[in-house]
């Protein structure tokens, strides 16, 4: 059983919260996670009564979750909500919001968590009203302020955003959330490569050629025109959570697997990354857009056909970059990051691709060239940990082939749970480790800043890439040797 | 296509020729690996013209292959067979032998393989009959002796039969098949571990905390209480086949795949085992008799209720070792290689067990102890590979799990080549990369004389184990840690 805790949404009413924070709140009073004090409080500008935001609640959440909804749990979750109106621009609601709390008849347990399920540009206004009604410091217990991306909009704009959160909340009372990176795919890779003696001595440039990781995704931008034009992928996609994945893969051995330690190595791998001079953002960055296609037999929209999309804009729907991190462990290696909409799939990979062997041995053999030795981590939709090495064929001659280890993992989709869920209930047991420290995000924005610089000027030609293909083939570009190819998959 | 060659066999009407030899030499033919004129002379005891012989092998194969036989082939197969009637002990059989050769109207290919599928006892004889007729030293074209294991009985013995040999035959002439280890075994090992880059780096005594190697076998003795009853698993397998097994694993990489650069590798291995001293025998040696049990529901007896098996026999069909190779790679490392008759199943696997990793970063958590990683590779009855990992368990507690790799060989049993087929092949083309030198034999003999002292004095007690077991829980006292068991099978 977790802490109690008064949990306040911002945002009550909006997608996020609909789609994402109350079915994760759901699962969790179905599994027993939530103490029976505690209590959660939405906060929007419609004129609801708690018993309205309640029914609101029961109905949306009947509809997602169809006949997998537990009546009774779905009951005890409604009995915990409360609705406070008002305006984040106003103080009025907040001190609505600081009496209720306050209000020992009510008996709201008084450690506070503000979950901000609200557009970045607020975050900053929202954090100084809380202040102005003291709920930054409450007497009795902790508070908290849950963010999520995108924290600011290049390296500048993300030092304000920063300072201004911390004008009144401290650092440990920040978490700002990427919930690409849920717990499950933070503690499978730490437990894969600090948990098997076999791939911790391969971990490094002796060994390794170069590391890609890939998040895809089949949807184009959808109803986002709003939020992505003018963002795009580089700033969406590779600013947080590519990169957080390059830091998991790329880190030391961290002495524990407590926050401070977790992010003090993550931290050291992004200010290891040598900045990307502006002579070679051509070399190491690459952007592209989405054309018309076709998806699942049906014909889908280009980019620039997407309502709300400027016809003349240069949004990047696809980026790649390929960074070296200058330390020990890892110079030389380059590492490939990768993500893009309308892509052939949607999934998350990492592949590692090792150095060739030597060829003596087999030189006297019909064996041309050895393949290369893969492993393949598959974070999305399902979890899949792949081999691939060599055997002998069958037969008298001597030729190789390449076999592929499997997890049984890879062919059995695992059921798996959302990361707000578990992300959930680190905030209210004060675990950070999932969390963004200030200082990697800044250090993150540090890595792409001259690529945004750059693009940003170079506004007159972007390529493009049909619906449903891994992007373009001048991608290619950024690999080194002929034998380098991406892995789009696990089998291709 | 191979070399013309006339392929002698000594033994021509016995076990091994039939159910071995000419099965594949069949399959030769059929592959289209005989060169056209390459012709295969019979040699027995029996009063039998050619043409009878070809009547009994059309029979013997007709009935082994079954409607597989492909009777075009079979016939092609026939027509190079010539029978000579001999006695091994007399020279007058040598003597039509080589006047047959020498005809000249007859036409046999110049090239000579004499394949001695006959009793280890006549060997010497043999050879020294073959040379009487200068037959060891062709006026044209070169002349090869064939042999099989055993190679002696002990070290002395084996010293002098090596030393009878080569008398007449220098050591390129001669081929000791040790046919457990056909071409496709030694090949596969040798990909798996130089094809590889993942494997090299840890395939020390940094990372692998020991290796075991096993070969069992569900059968019985048999019909073949004559020749194992005072002779045993460790004369019989574990100085021969196993120790073999050991070399591939152990060895350095050699700097070409020809037959002296492995066997000269396979021979630093063997003189780096550190040699059992007699006060180390019971710690490092284990050995034990089946006793009567079920096999398939059916019962089966007890070694010494065999029929020709002495009721008093100390003889061993269970035998363990563990043995120590005192190199840069592997000191400190034990090497256990097992064998038995009787056993759970018929199978030969290198299992190699990985040390622990620290704890350190998941001491915070659930975790007691993380167990080691494994790698299997199962070499009969069908080829696999398997990593043994940890995987995080799914949901929100951190805990371990472990993970099967599998190669898809492992689910599929491959057709395998009879090792005879490469080793008639190899003999062709004068391969001896599969063949054990005189100097292999004679070090893998070395290593176990101590062993085979200690025990032909010991002899008044033997451990027991029911059939289709892996043998007395007692062997567990060849491991040094709690944590060391035996690995049985892929799942056991």
């Amino acid at each position: 059983m977790h802490p109690s805790c008064t949990l306040v949404i911002f945002g009550a009413t909006g997608n996020l919260s609909q789609i994402k924070l109350l079915p994760a709140l759901y699962h969790l009073e179905l599994g027993g996670h939530l103490a029976p004090s505690v209590r959660i409080i939405g906060f929007g500008r419609r004129d609801w009564s708690d018993e309205h935001w309640r029914g609101e609640v029961r109905t949306s959440l009947g509809e997602q979750l169809g006949e997998r909804a537990d009546a009774q749990v779905l009951e005890r979750l409604l009995e915990r909500l409360v609705f406070v109106e008002g305006d984040l621009e106003a103080d009025a609601g907040f001190e609505r919001l600081a009496s209720r709390l306050r209000d020992t008849a009510e008996g709201f347990p008084p450690n506070l968590a503000f979950y901000l399920a609200i557009a970045p540009a607020f975050y900053g206004e929202v954090a100084d009203r809380l202040a102005t009604q003291g709920l930054h410091r409450p007497e009795h217990g902790w508070s908290r302020l849950v963010v999520e991306k995108p924290f600011g909009y290049d390296l500048e704009s993300a030092e304000i955003l920063d300072e201004h959160l911390r004008r009144h909340f401290n650092e440990d009372q920040v978490y700002r959330i990427d919930h690409y990176l849920g717990k499950s795919t933070v503690q499978n890779v730490l437990v894969f490569r600090f948990a098997n003696l076999l791939l911790e001595p391969l971990w490094n440039r002796n060994y390794i050629d170069h590391v890609q990781i890939t998040h895809g995704e089949a949807r184009g931008i959808g109803s986002r025109a709003g939020f992505y034009d003018g963002v795009g992928a580089l700033r969406d996609m590779i600013q947080s959570h590519l990169l957080q994945m390059l830091t998991l893969v790329a880190m030391e051995p961290p002495p524990s697997m407590d926050a401070e330690a977790l992010r003090d190595e993550k931290v050291k791998v992004l200010r290891s990354i040598r900045p990307v001079p502006r002579q070679a953002v051509h070399a190491q960055a690459f952007r592209a857009q989405y054309r018309a296609g076709e998806q699942g037999g049906e014909r889908v929209p280009g980019y620039l056909e997407e309502e709300g999309v400027d016809p003349h804009s240069t949004t990047e729907t696809y980026a790649a970059l390929k960074l070296y991190i200058d330390n020990w462990r890892w110079r030389g290696v380059p590492f490939y990051v990768r993500t893009g909409k309308r892509l052939g799939a949607t999934n998350s990979l990492i592949a590692i691709r090792f150095r060739h062997p030597p060829q003596q041995l087999f030189s006297d053999t019909p064996i041309e060239q050895l393949k290369p030795n893969w492993l393949l981590l598959n974070i999305q939709p399902n979890e899949c940990m792949r081999f691939e090495l060599l055997v002998k064929q069958p037969g008298l001659t001597m030729r190789t082939q390449t076999e592929t280890l499997d997890a049984s993992t890879c062919s059995i989709g695992r059921d798996q749970m959302d990361a707000y869920e578990g992300l959930i209930l680190d905030v209210l047991q004060g675990d950070h480790s999932l969390f963004l420290r200030s200082d990697e995000v800044l250090h993150a924005w540090r890595v792409v800043d001259p690529v945004l610089k750059l693009w940003a000027i170079e506004r007159d030609y972007i390529h493009t890439y049909e619906a449903s293909t891994w992007g373009p083939a001048e991608a290619n570009r950024l690999f080194d040797k002929e034998d380098q190819h991406w892995r789009d998959g696990l089998d291709a």
